[in-house]
């Protein structure tokens, strides 16, 4: 890269940076666990999320925030669970940034939220040099996507906290060789923890919802009690 | 996007753009026909490509282009097809330029070529900016994919000659809405041709290839007789 270019970049970034830290500190006085979701398109984030949603509306209060490039129509989808939510529309913007995430949240009153998921832009590349200020970052890679992914991006699955392999119904019929997909994981990142499921099928979607709420440090009886 | 920064992208494109048109016009003096493929991680673009070249070789000049942000995995996987293949590493760069064809064809004569492939970075997003000089454009996205892709990521498919589903043989098993799929494509693009396939059941390949052949106006019995 030229070196104006990667200057003008680099002040962009620093800016990120910045926002995403007046994020996280403004959640954590709000008391939200802030979750963002990435992954390729078409790998499940928003089929899991809704799922997710669904599944934690009766006990926490929940609600989302999501990007893509045109369309509200995963907004549209992730409504149905009856939770908060709000697309935000990036135009040829390929990630969600620190200062779209402030600006969406402009008019919600985060005292009154436990967690806030952020679905990113689907892509494997640039969302990863972009903080939102979350406490968790998960990837999201399906079976039928193949196992060699973690090693083709790197840099995502070296920025996030959690991988899930998404499609496990669909593991037997691609042929999908769980085996290297996790070798592959863990090349990449020593020590990641991993989740398969399908959110289709059910299969691994409470075990990815008991690490969420394990994780967001919010006992499940104090969870219920509300 | 801030005034600078958009004058900064402005420039970079239109640099690019320049460099895609002189490249344009070596591969119209070379006799060179020059196909891109585009599409989200783990669509197909290698298995396809692959099973392309290994189909083209024995009667057409053939070599490919693979852009990756990190390995050389997919190269070695083209290679195995006899023809001649370079792998392009990116770093952090989430699509392929000009510049970087330009200098990946440096030691290659392109006077001795029939069909160059340029694959790009797995990407629905950036690439779609790029203009490589290529002659053809082809995006494909899978059935696994979910049918709504073209409306979440219009632009790659404006900037696209072609639109191939692969994965066909899933398409039974997720369930997926093909006339929906031809209804968002040609919602996004009116007229854009379609091919469904499977490389990994070869259905629909054949079908591929001669469309390929057919646009790069090469005629069967001169390629036959080389």
């Amino acid at each position: 890269m030229q070196p104006r270019i990667l200057q003008v970049r680099q002040q962009i970034l620093k800016k990120n940076d910045e926002l995403a830290r007046a994020l996280r500190t403004r959640f954590a006085e709000a008391g939200v666990f802030v979750i963002s979701l990435v992954s390729s398109p078409g790998a499940g984030k928003t089929t899991l999320l809704r799922k997710t949603l669904l599944k934690l509306a009766g006990h926490l209060r929940v609600a989302a925030l999501v990007g893509d490039l045109a369309t509200e129509n995963d907004a549209k989808r992730l409504a149905q669970s009856g939770a908060p939510v709000k697309q935000i529309i990036t135009g040829t913007v390929c990630h969600l940034e620190a200062a779209m995430i402030e600006s969406a949240l402009n008019d919600w009153d985060l005292n009154s939220l436990d967690i806030l998921f952020i679905e990113n832009v689907g892509n494997l590349v640039c969302p990863a040099s972009y903080d939102l200020g979350e406490n968790l970052r998960i990837v999201l890679f399906s079976t039928t996507e193949g196992e060699d992914k973690p090693l083709k991006y790197p840099t995502i699955f070296n920025t996030s906290d959690i991988a899930i392999i998404t499609k496990s119904d669909l593991a037997e019929v691609v042929g999908f060789d769980r085996h290297a997909a996790y070798e592959n994981i863990l090349n990449v990142r020593p020590g990641m923890q991993i989740i398969e499921l399908s959110a289709r099928s059910g299969e691994g979607v409470d075990r990815f919802i008991d690490l969420l709420t394990h994780r967001s440090k919010i006992p499940a009886e104090h969870a219920d009690a509300r």
